[in-house]
């Protein structure tokens, strides 16, 4: 018997990589348990980049190929684009009708963020980026989700969602569940450079890297620059590539420490064994995504839209009679 | 052959009365010449409305009987309900992608509008309010109208509308006309007793009054309190009942307002000439009124849907060609 009913979205930046796999599985874990809604939110990708919105087409059907070849079976899962479903507009117009602007002026990435692509030289101040937690609103309570899988910065957002559900079933009618955290412990990952991981930088594994682009992005690998020849003991703690092997050679990773503090082992080594490590975990997941069609993925998105707008729409209904239009 | 397109709206008050009329003609003449749309805005009532929504629908289909009895008419114009077309919904979020916060807050009915309500107890400071002029872009160009009736206190919202227009075409791909006023004289007559005409005053004359309704009201009109006897010389200019003269009683106003300050005629039977003269206007409307069954009204809106769909459906095509969605 399912837990509830799930809602979770990606904005689609195209093929994934190893940085993406954590937030995955545990999509793939969802879906045994609950009724999983999973899209990709090309309406939010705009947000910041609507001076750029030539790939976004292309870069949602590659991402949801990737969601397909990591393991979501639209079986399960109702898989789908946001932009197919206008009643998430809809919705998020008649929630903006009774959503104080303090409560969006408050929601603490906005400062940061308007802050963060300024220093970029680029103004979001928009009337859509102010609103796009309103918007997150919409897309999780069109489907009347119980639940909702967040990090912990993502709490906010969803505080907010449950506010603007509050007050619509305060002022109309109860039409919505006040969806709940389902928590999550996702790995990041940093880039092989030790930055943020971001296809942008050029310093991550696509999650359909073959075995010699993973040993190529491995061996570039920032590692402990004390260590300059093999018999230097190794610091694993300032290492990139040891922190890949938490997450990779889990079972093995506290052996790795020792060697390297007792310079057992050499950096070359290390690497090829976490890229071997890396390349079992992706090999599987590579030969699924060679056999996703175009045509298959063209199918899935417009079969999970036509689920979701059989939900929305029921959604909707409720919503119009409880308004009264 | 037709001039263009022109694209109207107003709120879903209920029955109408006089003080519309002279929209509505206007609209009547505007058919003849333009390919027009007009819709009961009622997704906008809400935005000032938003915690009493109960009589939006009968308001809306009150209002469009009575733009019937006016004499739209559905063979020559698509006439419907903004809410039952999603369009509208979805490019207002689409817009608001690209649309400055700043253009919004500087619209100079945002501030006032706010001031107005605050003095009344009421709190519009919502996301929707600051949004509905963006709303009304939306509006005109989901239907690429080439003009657009406005008074000349409108104005500002079609510059906003126009500069999302220029700021669309220049970012995706010309798609959009950028609209036109189409500046019409619009008559503003008072209320019976002197204030701002308004059926929640109860100074209003319905366009489907009675004749006795009519008399009632009439007689309640504020006149020169400085006339208390029939032979004491009247002041047209502060009387409320000269004013509807202006408008009802054109052909026979310098003689009205001579024989009032000779004290030749006195409020009585001024009174009575002009609650004959609106009831001459009024006699085919509430006719034809009468007339106007339920089933048409909805048969109209629902046909009216129909095309305005159409329209809004072949926009939005080109608009998510245009951003590659």
């Amino acid at each position: 018997m399912s837990k509830g009913r799930i809602l979770s979205g990606m904005r689609p930046t195209g093929r994934l990589h190893i940085g993406h796999l954590s937030v995955l599985e545990n999509w793939v874990r969802l879906q045994e348990e609950y009724d999983c809604f999973f899209f990709a939110a090309d309406y939010h990708a705009m947000t910041t980049a609507y001076d750029d919105t030539g790939a976004i087409k292309e870069n949602t059907r590659e991402m949801v190929a990737d969601w397909l070849a990591v393991g979501l079976d639209p079986e399960k899962s109702v898989i789908f684009v946001q932009s197919h479903i206008p009643e998430h507009a809809e919705l998020h117009l008649l929630f903006s009708m009774f959503t104080p602007l303090s409560w969006l002026e408050r929601v603490p990435t906005y400062k940061d963020q308007v802050q963060h692509f300024k220093e970029q030289g680029k103004d979001i101040m928009t009337y859509g980026f102010l609103g796009y937690p309103l918007l997150q609103a919409a897309d999780i309570l069109i489907y009347r989700a119980d639940a909702v899988p967040v990090g912990e910065d993502q709490l906010p957002h969803l505080e907010l969602c449950r506010e603007v559900a509050r007050r619509f079933n305060h002022l109309y009618a109860k039409i919505f569940p006040e969806p709940r955290a389902e928590l999550s412990r996702v790995t990041l990952l940093p880039g092989v450079d030790g930055r943020k991981m971001s296809k942008s930088y050029a310093n991550d594994i696509a999650i359909t890297a073959s075995f010699d682009d993973i040993k190529k992005r491995v061996n570039a690998m920032i590692t402990d620059p004390a260590r300059i020849r093999k018999t230097d003991p190794g610091h694993p703690e300032v290492c990139v590539v040891h922190k890949y092997h938490h997450y990779y050679s889990q079972e093995k990773v506290l052996a790795i420490e020792e060697d390297c503090r007792a310079a057992r082992v050499g950096c070359v080594a290390c690497k090829r064994f976490l890229a071997e490590k890396i390349n079992e975990i992706l090999t599987p997941i590579r030969e699924r995504r060679e056999k996703i069609s175009e045509r298959y993925v063209t199918e899935v998105i417009k079969e999970g839209a036509r689920k979701a707008r059989a939900e929305a729409g029921a959604t909707m209904e409720l919503v119009r009679q409880a308004l009264n239009i």
